[in-house]
């Protein structure tokens, strides 16, 4: 019977305990699940960086650490774990962020929010948007997430152009990398979505220069992770008009501060971490899957590069 | 040389007279394109049913009548007309609806209203909206345009359901028809969108006994036609909470009159009538291939029932 260790907040524990062990039935996984095995006995670690684990020394038999979160970042410098970690991929998490991205990229592109907050009763019918076929949408972060949101955008008519770190081919994406492709794929950008890992070298991606890139007037999504905007940089572009609108999802400091002046800025929406979420269903799955490769031998799957950071 | 006639608005002259001679052009055709032909000499009416052009029957050498707008239903019963009619079906205007309609669809979907409108510094993180694919959106009307929106909203994981009058079969959408149907449809909706052209048979098709069948909560987005909805039996069913929220861009009387209880409803979003419209450059090309087919001995396409009333 192989020992699974669960390490996250007890709220976790009540969501995840039966989808878990459903999933692990369902892979033919004889699994006993809990929060207190004597670490030297563990086989498989279910972690999330806000649970009881952090030192990962005496968990000498552990063949994996499957992270619920997909975003590593607050454990990928944690120098006691030497196991292999797995990032969480979950294709609950990536339809719900499809949906969320697509959602606020139409609403933008639509104009849609006149029309919510302005019903006073006059007739303006003389605006109408350009279609998607006419307006580019920019991807910085093609991994999972950012390459789904792309091809859900190009569905719907928009052309899309997407970065990464590396050189990527990712078809119905116009591929940019490096850091001459970040200044060509920002420039005259209309929408700009973030979906990259937070690492040292993401970290305020969109700072005063590149936001000066972006056509004037254009839109930021940052549904990924805070530090890729330098706050006060975005704030000024916003306050003379080089950025219209930017709707945010996550920040340097969750929940966001009261007084943080993104709250009270009439062209930022801010939304509080929910474009998408780990869905305890569809990730039970990914786990039972990823500790079975294990068991047969097989490679994981999404196995963090502690030195790219994700 | 062809005789082409245009009965439209002055501002639509402005706006179609040269993207048509460009559209003629690419076709190989040889036009001749004026707002005061002789009648008796017109080879084709290019006709908005707000232009000068009522009386067909001097237009003794037509061959057809293509109307720029997809909706034929203020001349559809005009007796003087006995030429072919032919409605526009621009895939710009296809385009602009399908990006509307998922649009709002997200919208709902995601609840962003709350968002957009709530910037008080409240961190609300508790509540996930369910993934697409476990939100059944129904599509009354699955001609051009309600087929197009099913797709796009089956593409991102929504299960679609559509009806039409008679029976149809579409990849990707479970097909309801008829009376029956209509019910079986509407049981339990949480998404209403109305894309059914305005006949004497679709009038009302909201009306309070159907809209008890939609699932407590529902939402109706209606880019259709105004009388599709029975305006009284809405207010009622929001009032009651049975409809969560109603997105209308069409109504009996446009523009909405000032003093209408929809622009004031918490509950409503009203649009102008701006959901999508023909564009002059796609619907042009549609135009000229139109005319080519005529010329050429092929069927028209797009030919009005009369019977149907589209």
């Amino acid at each position: 019977m192989l020992k699974v260790m669960f390490s996250a907040k007890p709220a976790a524990w009540e969501e995840y305990r039966e989808t878990l062990m459903t999933a692990f039935d369902a892979e033919g996984l004889d699994v006993d699940l809990s929060r207190d095995h004597d670490p030297a006995e563990v086989d498989y670690i279910v972690f999330a960086p806000n649970g009881p684990v952090s030192d990962f020394r005496p968990y000498t038999k552990t063949k994996a650490v499957l992270s619920l979160w997909a975003g590593v970042e607050t454990v990928v410098g944690n120098e006691t774990l030497t196991q292999p970690l797995l990032r969480m991929v979950d294709h609950g998490l990536t339809a719900g962020m499809v949906e969320w991205v697509v959602g606020h990229t139409l609403r933008h592109h639509l104009g849609m929010d006149a029309h919510i907050t302005q019903q006073d009763g006059v007739w303006r019918d003389t605006v109408y948007p350009p279609i998607a076929a006419q307006r580019t949408v920019t991807i910085l972060g093609i991994g999972a997430l950012g390459a789904a949101c792309g091809q859900a955008l190009h569905g719907l008519g928009f052309p899309v152009r997407g970065w990464s770190r590396t050189p990527k081919q990712i078809e119905n994406i116009e591929c940019f990398s490096g850091d001459d492709g970040l200044r060509d794929t920002l420039s005259g950008a209309e929408v700009v979505i973030l979906l990259l890992p937070d690492t040292p070298d993401t970290r305020h991606v969109l700072n005063a220069e590149t936001l000066g890139l972006l056509a004037r007037g254009g839109f930021v999504i940052n549904p990924g992770r805070g530090p890729l905007i330098d706050d006060d940089s975005l704030l000024a572009a916003l306050d003379r008009g080089q950025v219209a609108h930017a709707t945010l999802d996550v920040f340097d400091v969750e929940p966001l501060p009261k007084d943080h002046p993104f709250w009270s800025h009439p062209n930022v929406t801010v939304t509080p971490h929910i474009a998408s979420t780990t869905r305890a269903d569809t990730a039970s799955q990914v786990i039972a899957q990823q500790i079975k490769r294990g068991e047969r031998g097989e490679p994981f799957l999404h196995v963090v590069d502690r030195q790219a950071g994700y």
